[in-house]
């Protein structure tokens, strides 16, 4: 993933998976995926989830327009629907914008 | 955790650990949460990491001089120095302003 610059937005959903429908979960979350990057001013995607069922995952954008785009796309809304259906307990979800950003890596 | 109310500062932390000293690191890890914790400002954490070493870990402070206090916290120094020579391969870590949060569990 490319540097995230000082602007860009991150939004950081913490959640907690049901038990229910693992097989629809986890193809819901390839096509989300991949229709979230297919979408203008999306930088990337940083998530992982436990055996548990707890999960982080970041998503950041290039600015508030192009995440709330995001966020008020059909199908994403729709999937959303049943995310609180189906697929989750409970989640957190908090929209930051970034104000510094650091990468390091061993050489 | 608390609601993370607007304003307060995200600490996004991903991280791709390496496969060096497991008991040193978990030791760590507990070690600095607990550290964090005691620390004025401190809102709460999130983390996570797979089983192939991939972790997102989100700290959440309530302002930015929090965040910076703990951030030059003597003992977290040497442990982040400690990381670059043992423990991760690489890190990206943004800072960010939240802005908006929203909470859902199911009833």
């Amino acid at each position: 993933m490319r540097p995230i610059p000082p602007g860009a937005v991150a939004v950081i959903f913490v959640s907690q998976r049901s038990a229910a429908d693992p097989e629809g979960y986890a193809a819901a979350a390839v096509a989300m995926e991949a229709a979230a990057a297919a979408y203008p001013g999306y930088l990337g995607l940083h998530g992982t989830r436990g055996p548990d069922g707890f999960g982080v995952t970041v998503s950041y954008w290039v600015d508030e327009a192009a995440a709330q785009a995001w966020r008020d796309d059909a199908a994403h809304r729709a999937i959303r629907d049943r995310g609180r259906d189906i697929w989750y307990d409970w989640y957190d979800l908090q929209v930051a914008t970034v104000t510094r950003a650091y990468d390091w890596k061993r050489v």
